[in-house]
């Protein structure tokens, strides 16, 4: 029974054409003017597209974090990571795909919620054990976390219902164990 | 009891110097090669400090959504959107500060787990509805997500037990009610 659900992740994580397999990149960098710019101007100057970004604060207020989703042969992505490597105010480049992680994504998902749909808005956000973070006579507000098998699951049941407005936060990634990319 | 907490909160929320304030803004822009880089190079360029950002798709795959945080005078922040609304393959920007709004971040924490403090830290995960997501010998992995007060409060109570790694999404934020963006 759990075959699709399976097949569909596989495809989507490894993308099963495996030359253009996806990779997570953690970046450390200094929390300076211009850093940001210089670092998604190296993707688009090579022709990488950035499927997420997301920069903030690490545990030293100086230094930004970032994580960034993109596709590209192992080769392409090795070149590109000695790049970043080399721009000011980067301080370290983790290819987090090289090992095991754990990863995450945040969802706000604003549904129409007439009355007829709004017992299976319901029953989906409780399956999933996502929230309802916000009520209007005419939408509920969703928000969920998941990895990105989990999240297309959700949206797959909510799309036929009418989703109205979707933001989400990109993957956030870091090591399993004990390791750290301080 | 609860003073120091709240005040706290508006501290950073507000900023109480009111001329800094403390902006969120939304950008729909076209998934193409070179938006993000443009719009954050606008951002340094002026002189903002990006607090943090994050650009996925959107509910349309041919669209980003990205939200920004960032601090300046109101006329400051009229000007520089403005300015990123004439950006090639902006579609739409929206300083969500101006209305009301649900926001949360996501956040995956790497604490060193020495036996004196595991249980302590279980205590606090448990009390905030955090996550476990990952454990090794040494190192407890927490998911989290909320709004800043929330996550800050959970920050401040695990600090002091020796907190090894963070990452953070971000801020994501949608429009209370029935407002859309799109």
């Amino acid at each position: 029974m759990k075959k699709p659900i399976l097949h569909k992740r596989l495809g989507q994580t490894l993308n099963l054409d495996s030359k253009k397999m996806q990779h997570t990149i953690s970046v450390l960098m200094n929390n300076r003017f211009g850093v940001l710019s210089r670092v998604s101007g190296l993707f688009s100057s090579r022709g990488f597209n950035i499927e997420s970004l997301n920069v903030a604060e690490s545990s030293d207020p100086k230094v930004s974090r970032m994580t960034i989703v993109t596709r590209g042969d192992k080769a392409k992505i090795e070149q590109i990571t000695k790049q970043l490597n080399k721009l000011i105010d980067v301080i370290k480049v983790v290819d987090l795909t090289e090992e095991s992680f754990v990863d995450r994504e945040l969802l706000l998902i604003k549904m129409n919620a007439e009355a007829r749909v709004r017992e299976e808005i319901l029953r989906i956000v409780d399956l999933f054990r996502a929230k309802v973070v916000d009520v209007s006579p005419s939408t509920y507000t969703i928000e969920i976390t998941g990895d990105e098998g989990k999240l297309t699951g959700f949206l797959d049941m909510l799309s036929p219902l009418g989703i109205q407005e979707i933001v989400r936060s990109g993957r956030i990634a870091i090591s399993r164990g004990n390791k750290s990319i301080n």
